[in-house]
């Protein structure tokens, strides 16, 4: 049953990510190719599901949060793309493919990039968007997401991961990097999906907390999977932290302490749940399968 | 008296630039560095100020536009960053001084461009600018940036841009290329200036018969220059468009022709601008500047 209402959810992000997506143009045929080939290729939707579900179970109207749902999926795409290309991670995989400058070429994966980051908020100030949601929450959520992309939000925490190769980093700074790297659209998805419901602050301080528990044991999940993953299962080659003498939560911590530290995070990410009256069922199983997954 | 009017215009919108960069910070200090570098160059402002004087004229608040002014300088700053990058055009030298990536490699110019990129929509979005605008308005200017900025504007130009290097293209393609490429932020910035200021269909009409020409002109002039300027004056090496194989206005229509286009076009921005009951004394100025320029 909620496996149903999850795979619901996502089949309509993803047939709204596909309308949202520019029409094939003979002028920029490449170019709309390249965005297609990242944003559809079966992502896991968890940016969209938080924010649909924390829509939801604030009282909101989970359909007309969809532009946004769809924005914050092509927001982390984008950023994909760039940390793959070879100035960045140097990435030949993706999700069990040719990661995008592999198949079109460093130049316009480069504009892939950049025209989903620009799609993102194209879609999210649309007049459609704001004739669903009001110009005011429109507003809202999507200062939301610009602030967590940018310098102080992911960007920053790349930044921070690029400099950090090779170099011995403390928990504390490995921790911090990782709530802007991967952690501020995991969060900025909880809160768009309060604000676009109009939900109220302690709605709102819940949904943060659960929403900084799991992107941090997100974070340390992947890192466990680095080592103990299966690359075919992952889509991805594994042991590339230690091929890149990148510190992570398995190296500073061990893998059993990492381990442990992820399934505390996740059952309190379930206890936060508690700050709503009900239908938390999709987001706390999502919290448990975030932590259980093998990719 | 003009001169100074912009003088002063461009020293407001340089200053509040500075004070929407992130703020120095140990952890991502590289990557700020790398924004102020390319942002704080001493660019001409044309996009703020087209978009502050539409928004004058039309009697709106110079100083509520402000933010989206810079917003649109942020944008176009970023694609200058990407552009360079030797993924693309592979430029050296901008403004006359060494690219972003050769100062911060390419992996920190590509996260510089993306954050800027992203700045311009958090800058826009902020409460400050909602509070100063109201955010119905604050949503239609930067509704209008996104879409200029994306695939069916900006980023389509450059894809198109990349594949017509060392082809013959039509001078109807090339026409297209630019409106795109270089057009659509000049339009933008025009839109939004008059949006801001609650301007009327007649207005909004006419700022955008004067962008649109002033758009290609400033194109042409580019291309001019590329063949009859001086490489110290520019800042950057002439004869690039020779050495790419690139097909420009002066290899299409002749030298002699292109002058006389750009000319005509200046021509017609300045009559557009008769669509407006007064103050558009630097705008007119400023066509003529954009036509006459020698960098």
């Amino acid at each position: 049953m909620l496996n149903q209402q999850v795979n619901e959810t996502v089949e309509l992000v993803d047939r709204k990510l596909e309308e949202y997506l520019p029409q094939q143009d003979i002028m920029q045929a490449d170019l709309i190719n390249a965005m297609r080939y990242s944003l559809l290729s079966g992502g896991k939707r968890i940016r969209p599901l938080l924010l649909l579900e924390f829509c939801r179970i604030c009282g909101g109207d989970v359909h007309a949060a969809l532009p946004f749902a769809c924005a914050i999926e092509m927001a982390h795409t984008y950023s994909l793309i760039h940390d793959d290309l070879p100035c960045m991670d140097d990435d030949d995989m993706r999700r069990g493919r040719p990661s995008n400058h592999k198949v079109f070429g460093e130049d316009t994966a480069l504009l892939a990039g950049d025209a989903l980051l620009t799609l993102a908020f194209e879609t999210m100030l649309s007049e459609e968007s704001v004739r669903l949601v009001g110009a005011e929450r429109a507003v809202a959520a999507a200062g939301i997401l610009a602030h967590a992309a940018g310098a102080y939000g992911m960007v920053g925490g790349q930044v921070v991961d690029l400099m950090s190769e090779g170099r011995v980093i403390s928990l504390k700074t490995l921790q911090e990097m990782d709530e802007n790297k991967t952690g501020a659209l995991i969060l900025a998805a909880a809160k768009m999906g309060c604000v676009l419901a109009g939900a109220n602050e302690s709605q709102l301080k819940a949904a943060e907390n659960y929403a900084k528990a799991i992107g941090l044991a997100f974070q340390i999940v992947d890192d466990i999977l680095d080592v103990t993953g299966d690359s075919e299962t992952l889509g991805k080659p594994v042991g590339s932290d230690d091929e890149n003498s990148k510190c992570t939560y398995v190296t500073l911590m061990g893998l059993d302490n990492a381990k442990i530290k992820a399934l505390e995070l996740t059952d309190a990410a379930v206890r936060a749940l508690e700050g709503f009256e009900s239908g938390t069922e999709v987001l706390s199983q999502l919290a448990r399968e975030l932590v259980s997954r093998d990719k």
